[in-house]
């Protein structure tokens, strides 16, 4: 019997990242050395995402101690774990029923929500959050493939559109993709450390008119994989804009407890539309999206993040909680992001610990800072420097995957095509993410430096 | 602005689980008893779904020795865990790139689907596996996502139809209905311990082809809630069924390590087809999915999970690898799977723990055993008894929910309304699953007997 006919056509859609292909090449690299075959470097470095945990940077220990305790209860009747550790998770295991192993609720362990509404309201500086808007998911890309579920899948005509930063990560040509929406993209300045404009939005929205049904906005900040932190100014423009365009806000602001650059602070798209007062403050609804997978905590593998929905129409959210009591969470994600909303206070007995946050930040302002010094040494050609990540751009007309993948097996190195990051053709970039200590940093640039160099002779 | 126009229709065709809303009177009422108020219950004893942990079922220990040294690796280099835990969890640790809080690449960390492929040819006394074929899922459900996101998203017309086996779990109602496709109904034989007919399976086709285009049949073999565990001859009938009907056969073999009743056994339906030989061996496409929710693991908060495609068109296959492209898997689901497939070895210092799985066996027998000599005491009017899961029906015309939401008031027993399961109107069940203690099977049937007297009193 003929399969063809059974493929869903927006899967054939979907465009493979080639980070996935040099991923591949790295197990296959680890494990020859594994099997003691001769390379002129000891170990891959990938450097390609933001996988902090991979390339050096230590998870806080309160936070594991607290999971291991709840994963192992007999660590919380015994003297192996600080009396604090064994509290909140003693506390954590009953919210839980007495498993990790137990199904979750659809809208999580019974404290989560309440958790979220309390640090959001703190973190707002009052501004109100109800528990009945907040949903609980496996992080931030699943958070936006509900809302794009709740808003796209069906055999709705014309197609729906989502403008989307580029250079941005995998989301705007997968998940968008999968649901059978488009992502039209709107082009962040490089040569202004990856600002958004408006006029910019302006022109991609009247491009997409052309194509689709535009209805959302997708904005990241702190940008990823840029770094470029909004200014209140800017995103009062963006509300605004979405405002009068009749478009929904994503925000995606996962990074948000983790800046570099002089006076640089976070504020929430939330926090901005309550402080615009009306017709904005009750107007514009923004969707926005948190997790434990970035910032200090790094967490990726565990997948606990939330939704917060502002402004939307009733008759919608009574939708979204249709949606979502199809959900099935994983409860280890959501201890985490229990830790991470409901930090140590200081006088408990492992708030020394935190101390590892500071250490975390030092390694990665040392990251940033030896990346800069460095990159103004080696003269790479021209150079973008944004605040957290950095993209190597350059002007010959090389592959970015060719360089990649041949970086990779020459040097150990692994680092991202530009193309992945939706730039388009002809504007050649590679990303490597430093969020990672100082010491893998200087490595780094130590093998990509001495690579370029030998790049440049074989091939101009 | 009107958000009405943005609500995918499929969306609102999503039955809303009454259990959702047991589960939450369930939360509210443990609030209540927290908070001091007299009920004449201390607590709620939850049995509408598999959650075996949730009601005094024990984790083995030695999987969660060696998640807790992988979350927290200082546990490793100390002796405050056995030897074989501290080997095992380094070796996991170096897989997983050294930190739980790693991303995981897309098709599982390196290890795993070979894991599954070894695990599945020792399964089936050596039907060969590939690892090529094998996706690593956070779970059933999630494996038959993927399956539906390939096959049944987008704009096809007519409409997807899966045969879906009734009673079944909320798979029917909600899944599939999100992902665009028709759950068509077959009814097992409630009057022979829920057996499959293939003659019903042929009636529920043809009505199937007057609204739709069926393309798989979805069986659950041992059963779920049902317990029926399927012979040889009715997995040959039915793979003759979907091999003359071109239909894919969807198996769910989540249950497989776990049966109750006399000369019951399991063996896969990869294995049944390859012995079957040609035509059927090479023809009939095979998606069967496992995980480490169920069974003795029950680690069901914990998502590991995967699915073989077995003779699928590789054009087929090469789609899927795209689809696959998109996915993040949690870290702890794939160690917690890789442990199940990899058990303890005698002669290893913790293989005395896998007495634990015999001791759940033996609680599981107990729990059902009372539980069918309560039953024959009490005389709750018609009943069904089953291998692993009882349902109870009664005649009256009374509303399923009523009764459930009755019966968790005043007893705090927490059960799952028939209706829930597709059952169809008229025929009133309860739902309660028996993997759970002998001691709270005793107390639940304590409560459920104490309450259905009254209930037959005041509505009768």
């Amino acid at each position: 019997m003929s399969q063809h006919r059974l493929v869903n056509p927006l899967v054939r859609n979907i465009r493979a990242l080639k980070r996935v292909a040099l991923v591949r090449q790295s197990v296959r690299i680890e494990e020859e050395i594994k099997q003691g075959m001769k390379k002129p470097y000891n170990e891959v470095i990938d450097v390609s995402r933001d996988n902090p945990h991979a390339t050096g940077m230590k998870p806080m220990s309160f936070v594991r101690q607290v999971i291991a305790s709840c994963i192992y209860p007999e660590l919380i009747d015994s003297d192996k774990m600080p009396l604090d550790v064994r509290k909140r998770a003693k506390t954590l295991l009953e919210c839980i029923g007495g498993s990790v192993g137990c199904y979750s609720d659809t809208i999580g362990i019974p404290i989560m929500r309440d958790s979220v509404s309390d640090f959001l309201t703190r973190r707002d500086e009052g501004v109100p959050s109800a528990s009945g808007k907040i949903f609980i998911t496996h992080g931030s890309d699943h958070g936006f493939g509900l809302l794009l579920t709740m808003l796209v899948r069906g055999d709705r005509s014309p197609l729906v559109g989502v403008l989307t930063p580029v250079p941005s990560q995998d989301f705007g040509n997968a998940t968008l993709v999968a649901s059978g929406a488009t992502a039209v993209p709107y082009y962040l300045d490089g040569q202004q450390g990856w600002r958004l404009h408006t006029e910019e939005l302006q022109r991609a929205l009247r491009s997409a008119r052309e194509v689709c049904d535009p209805i959302a906005l997708y904005v990241i900040n702190p940008g990823d994989p840029t770094g470029h932190v909004q200014s209140r100014e800017s995103m009062e423009e963006i509300i605004r804009f979405v405002y009068e365009e009749k478009l929904l806000l994503f925000a995606n602001e996962d990074h948000q407890d983790i800046l570099i650059g002089e006076g640089c602070m976070f504020i929430s798209y939330k926090k901005v539309l309550a402080e615009m007062g009306s017709p904005f403050s009750d107007a514009v609804e923004l969707a926005s999206i948190h997790s434990a997978s970035k910032g200090f905590m790094g967490e990726g593998g565990l997948h606990g993040g939330y939704l917060e929905l502002v402004n939307f129409d009733p008759s919608v959210q009574i939708e979204f909680d249709r949606l979502i009591s199809l959900l099935v969470l994983p409860i280890i994600g959501q201890l985490a992001l229990e830790v991470m909303l409901n930090p140590l206070q200081p006088g408990e007995p492992s708030y020394e610990h935190y101390q590892e946050k500071w250490d975390w930040a030092e390694q990665l302002y040392g990251s940033w800072l030896t990346m800069a010094l460095n990159l103004c040494v080696c003269r790479f050609g021209r150079l973008r420097i944004t605040h957290v990540l950095v993209i190597f751009q350059e002007e010959e007309q090389l592959p970015d995957f060719f360089y990649c993948s041949r970086l990779l097996e020459q040097t150990g190195l692994c680092v991202c095509p530009g193309s992945d990051l939706g730039l388009p053709e002809g504007t050649y970039h590679i990303r490597l993410c430093i969020m990672t200590s100082v010491d893998t940093m200087e490595e780094v640039l130590r093998r990509l430096g001495k690579f370029h160099k030998q790049f440049m002779k074989d091939f101009s």
